[in-house]
């Protein structure tokens, strides 16, 4: 094994949750009743009433933290049990900044029903799913089956959580710029669960033209397309019907979001820009454009997916809190309306008279944004009619 | 809902077991060792050897306690909600005894074929699977094709976990009444999973003559029966080919062991033992026969599966210990060896001097035992070549 700082700290931490016993069983009082034979009252309770197991049992705060392993991080397929670090990662995240309970379980298959199907007999045991690095296109058909027929929220972070936080950044880059919404042109490069997931998402934020340009160049209506994804999308982006590679989709435009590879963005291409451009690159390890290149050619805030630089848009900043407002008021679904509440939630935790170039998006560690995100999902759940206990 | 002491403590606690963070998150500086940046070299160096799982996530110690809740305690098949407290209850004593986490997972289906499936599909982010509360027959074919089909040790705590500690219960037994184990009739009572495992499993540790009696009476070869498992004990068992009902059983036998329901065993019965009889009664919450009235009767040791009674036979005081033992050396199994040590273990924490009939077996709640039963399952591994990692 190659010795790194961090496979250094994993061979000591040798896990990076563990679990707490929160009910004393060291006694024979105890035992009585967190166990046999006091226990069986409380199963009985929830016999009765299924509901009753969000009151009387750790489900109301656990969440379960589900990969295939397929979409790990930038490493691609590397199978479920090379997953676990990260997943393992997320539940510490998850505990550390929203006090949920999440399991990390890396499900040993990837076919699209099975998957599914584990997932739903898995509900009883928790509060919400987390879907996390499960590949293109699969992990659309498994989102949308499951928030279909479950009855707990679901949610897959590598396309909402990162729409959320580019979103988030997006509301404050344009307060710099001084544009609207409304009036910019943006370039999402890579179209895969995350590319496609942010572009929708902007588009209902506000954005009126937004272009996706996968590797084989921008996607135009009318094209042939091996996705039916791509198909979708090329009917509500790229309204002038633009052809040909992202050199030709970033001339003139206002923001560039990469979730791609890094260093497909030339000095000359950001140039091309308008004035004020906006340049999100989000590739890791290496972005699409270093951030020094990104500013000599004229880019007004950039962003990176990296902590090294300033603006790191990264999706930590969303799931524990959007979770701890989800479950607080036992939201049935997590919804556009809660999503949006989170990216403002976000934007609005820079304070005014700190939003600079520099400092668009706070830190993935800043307590206050987590709390902010709770909070704003909560009311927002409530407001939007999916909270199922309002307190 | 009732407002039992038991449920006020659920309502209080929300969860008997919660997660804990042990690596650090909360600075950038950490966030890039526990996740990314550098979570990517801990998933290559698994990806390479899956080995390396255990080294650097949680699965080494990471033990899943599944039902799917149709054989929850007494109550029968209640479902997964309403198993979970007892599963809760399971994860608190694997941590508080064997430093195991432990994970409920509470399965929305009674699919025989559908829960092999699931665990399979989850052995990747667990060190050991534990069974829990799945009804007969469907729990033994479980259990064996998962002991067969599965790298980790699988365990049928219904099953073993009672086989166990009843084996424990009567070695310090005979030892009071100074009889052999070669030498003793024992009548089983109740051939369900607890039964018919106790029963092998007695078998197994040298007795040479024992009677199951079910709720249509003595289980004897030749007969008709509906199910696969009692044909099969009808061959090792009953070597007089005696019939009737389990008043015909009893006459002459030494060693009643009852896993059926309340007030099914008389007086008379008791006195139409052998001298010096031993009586475990161990239906919940109501025992076989009350303890004063078994002595009144004549037998010379009682124990029963409640704290209110001397000599609780409580299988608590073995999967702690066991799971912590078979972890600690990465054995790929739980095997006869192991629990045979865990039974020799627990008998052995009563010291010779303290050994009488109202002392044969340790308190659930007893650290010792524990940790005896943890050393003891540890050596047998190592000693009966199943341990992986000898330390």
């Amino acid at each position: 094994m190659k010795q790194t700082p961090s496979i250094q700290k994993h061979l000591e931490w040798k896990g990076k949750v563990e679990t707490r016993v929160k009910a004393p069983v060291d006694t024979e009082e105890a035992l009585a009743l967190a166990y046999t034979p006091g226990v069986a009252d409380v199963c009985l309770a929830i016999k009765e009433d299924i509901n009753n197991s969000y009151l009387l049992t750790g489900r109301a705060n656990a969440v379960a933290v589900i990969t295939d392993g397929t979409a790990i991080l930038g490493l691609g397929n590397i199978g479920p049990e090379a997953g676990m670090p990260v997943m393992e990662g997320k539940c510490a995240l998850f505990k550390q900044f929203g006090g949920v309970d999440a399991i990390p379980l890396c499900l040993k298959t990837t076919d699209t029903e099975e998957i599914i199907r584990t997932i739903k007999l898995l509900e009883g045991s928790f509060g919400g799913i987390n879907l996390e690095d499960i590949s293109a296109p699969r992990c659309f058909e498994i989102e949308t089956r499951l928030k279909k027929e479950l009855d707990i929220p679901v949610f897959h972070d590598d396309q909402h959580g990162t729409a959320i936080v580019v979103g988030a950044a997006l509301i404050n880059a344009l307060k710099v710029v001084g544009k609207s919404i409304e009036n910019v042109t943006v370039v999402v490069n890579g179209a895969g669960a995350a590319g496609i997931s942010i572009g929708k998402y902007l588009l209902k934020m506000g954005v009126k033209d937004l272009i996706f340009v996968d590797r084989f160049g921008i996607i135009c209506e009318g094209d042939s397309f091996e996705s039916k994804t791509h198909e979708e999308v090329s009917h509500i982006s790229n309204k002038h019907h633009l052809k040909g590679a992202l050199k030709d989709a970033l001339v003139g435009a206002d923001v560039f979001v990469g979730v791609s590879v890094g260093n497909i963005v030339t000095k000359k291409m950001v140039e091309s820009m308008n004035d004020k451009a906006i340049v999100f690159a989000m590739a890791n390890p290496i972005p699409e454009i270093a951030p020094d290149l990104a500013k000599e050619a004229g880019a007004a805030v950039v962003g990176t997916g990296s902590s090294k630089h300033p603006n790191q848009i990264n999706n930590a900043l969303v799931f524990p809190g959007l979770f701890r407002g989800a479950l607080d008021v036992r939201a049935s679904d997590i919804n556009l309306e809660m999503m949006m509440a989170a990216s403002k939630a976000i934007a609005e935790t820079v304070p005014e008279d700190k939003l600079s170039a520099q400092y668009i998006i706070p830190k993935a560690v800043d307590k206050t944004a987590h709390e902010n995100v709770a909070k704003a999902v909560k009311m927002a759940a409530i407001n939007s009619g999916v909270a199922r206990l309002i307190n």
